[in-house]
């Protein structure tokens, strides 16, 4: 994207309404801008950081053998009605009339409607174990809405229902997603540690929530630094044999890890010095195991292999998209702006072009953007250096290109590494292949 | 996707709520199920066709220098009360009362909401002209939601708009969008015709909607036959030049066109009457151009190059993504299923194993199966050829490449093009080429 031709309205004051640095950056460096209380609208920058969680997100859940659907926004509260939830909710469920005056919500999650479309289509035992997961925008009326995408309204779920002929299948259904998830927040450049949580509303009674460790998370957690050092993406963690799940949730589950409200004092004494950390953390998933609760409740059953019907064993699983962008940029970000992480920067590089209209720095600036093709900023713009290095910063792309007169005469440009501000002078091809590479 | 393991929940029975051939067949062929009057949710076959339209559209709309964003689907109803469409658009509009009893609607269009961050972030006419559009789901609480996804409550459009500094430039990117459109219904295997169109509530004085043919179509059109002759993708419809746009231009609107609503016998008796053509037709998309309606109702004015503050010009440009879907069933159907277009099907090709456990057959269809990497649907079930042959036809995919032992044991397969159902014995190479290529 050429900037000048772009749409990346940047703001340099500080927006008084952010309370934390996620929000602030967030409407500074142009990535959205909010609509109503809670509701955003995303903006060509941010949209490119939404997307790219999305195909890592859906990688993984399809790596783990998940099945994609997409499910409408707006449910029949029918639904809810014969699971029991309708009035459980309370005011965080958006509750519609439509113009027959028929009930319906915009969907908070989707436990009922993936049961209910289930039950349509299932009817056997031969058709599990099934995972099915949608990535679509929900909505919860929070009552103080807050802190950016991270509490919003309005936000982009990934939410992933398995089911299982028994207990067993469950647990490795449940399994498989943990370690999907681990993969997942990895290959965004989190460090995740999956805690012991509460079931909740949704029901149940095995459960993990998905914490990142960043300065300003909204929770105080406590962990093992064995967390630390495990490297999800290596061989030995595939989603293949039973024995690989068994010891890789035997390792989780053994070493310590809790927020505030579930921490125990006597156990973490259990972890050797050396080994506890302290931090603070944002919850950026949760997966659960509820069993028949929505099957029984809503009568789905299948025929088993003894043409019997039963009432298969479900869990759920849910990443939140929207809020992962503000959840990376607290993890990830200095007093100048952002610092993406590479896997979901919305380029690889920014180019700046220090002198337009030099024919030696627009002819390296021209080269360098088309070699790119489209995974690169251009700031060709007519702006001051200062501007186009403090946008650079503020934005957050990994690479910077510096381009200018004295260094483009003899064919050399600056490579700026924005996470460690190291700079280094290369020829053209060097600093592509750099970035490229 | 093996289908064994998938999740297509095929029904043989013609389902009585379908009245017309796409509805039946998105039931049948497992694309779709309906979760309440005019809503549906996207199954695995359908999700694939839904994202390879958007995909097709996205592409399109960049490379005619549209900006993607992501507008939000609860909008606030102030904004409309600025515009004055809040009370006019009546009970098609689904309207939300939230827990702080705040107005809100789910937004069946967006003019007013982009107008509004236009507003905020755009502050020069150097930043004109502008083109924003997004891809999102719309609701239009219809009375009577019918023909599946073709007239839906819920739907995914996108939706562009344009910002220009003056009328001639609003007219250059109403004529951009329009040859835009062409080619990317084009790509999509479809006939599309411009037709002048009433601006209805939306309002304004420049309008055409898209009108693609089938023989089940809504409307019944009148159309010059050179309409169909036309290559879009071909040099000279690019959108470099305002030549070539005007050239562009000129051809289609001096031909003629119409709906019945607009059909003059007049005008229809002076085309020579070996071009006359008349048929049924879908409305796919829909082209506005209403030059400061919104901007100065909303006022939102940028500074010129005089520095005065005026109001910049605006059109709207829409696709109706989900309702194509069921538009090209329409377009492209026969008795025994859906005939996918190459562009848009979800898989390139179905390979068919007639006999499961015969070690010759089994291997060829592995080694299809493994190099087409995901484009292909390999029908691995244990169920009889005749099933098999049924659900592709049914299911519509482009090529079926039909493994039987006779063949294998001499390493042949039979490949079938399911528009012309022409077949042809080949060895695995050939047919593996004949697809991919």
């Amino acid at each position: 994207m050429r900037l000048s031709r772009g749409f990346i309205p940047t703001i340099k004051e500080t927006p008084s309404e952010a309370q934390i640095a996620s929000h602030r950056l967030m409407l500074r460096a142009g990535l959205v801008r909010q609509t109503s209380a809670g509701i955003y609208a995303w903006l060509p920058l941010g949209l490119r950081v939404l997307r790219n969680i999305e195909r890592i997100v859906r990688e993984e859940q399809n790596a783990a053998g998940a099945h994609e659907v997409l499910m409408p926004t707006i449910q029949p509260a029918e639904l809810w009605k014969e699971s029991g939830r309708y009035d459980d909710y309370g005011k965080e469920m958006l509750r519609i009339t439509d113009r027959h005056e028929r009930e319906m919500l915009y969907g908070p999650t989707n436990e009922e409607m993936i049961t209910d479309l289930f039950r349509q289509c299932v009817k056997s035992y031969r058709d599990l174990p099934l995972n099915l997961y949608h990535i679509q925008w929900k909505f919860r009326d929070e009552v103080r809405p807050r802190f950016g995408v991270m509490r919003g309204r309005e936000f982009l779920m990934k939410d992933a229902y398995s089911f299982d002929v028994d207990h067993a299948g469950a647990v490795r259904s449940y399994r498989t997603m943990m370690l999907a998830y681990m993969r997942t927040f990895q290959r965004m450049g989190l460090k995740a540690i999956p805690m012991v949580a509460d079931t909740g509303p949704i029901g149940g009674d095995l459960s993990h929530e998905f914490i990142i460790l960043a300065p300003t998370g909204e929770s105080q957690v406590y962990y093992d630094a064995a967390f630390e050092s495990v490297d999800y993406l290596a061989g030995g963690f595939r989603h293949e044999s039973d024995e690989d799940l068994e010891r890789f949730f035997t390792d989780i589950t053994s070493r310590y890890a809790a927020t505030e409200e579930m921490h125990s004092a006597e156990k973490w004494a259990a972890v050797p010095a050396t080994s506890q950390r302290e931090g603070r953390g944002i919850e950026v998933g949760h997966i659960f195991y509820f069993g028949t609760k929505y099957t029984k409740a809503m009568n789905a059953a299948v025929a088993g292999a003894d043409g019997k019907m039963f009432h298969p064993e479900m869990g759920s699983y849910g990443i939140g998209v929207s809020r992962l962008v503000g959840a990376v940029i607290e993890a990830s970000h200095d007093d100048a702006g952002i610092v993406w992480p590479d896997a979901i920067a919305p380029f690889k590089a920014a180019i700046l072009n220090l002198k337009n209209g030099d024919a030696a720095c627009d002819a390296i600036c021209e080269d360098l953007y088309a070699r790119f093709g489209g995974e690169a900023l251009y700031d060709d713009r007519s702006d001051r250096a200062g501007v186009k290095f403090n946008d650079a910063d503020l934005m957050g792309h990994p690479w910077q290109i510096v381009v200018g007169p004295r260094g483009a005469a003899t064919g050399k440009v600056e490579l700026k590494r924005r996470a460690t501000g190291e700079r280094v002078e290369l020829s053209v091809d060097e600093a592509f292949a750099k970035v490229a590479g």
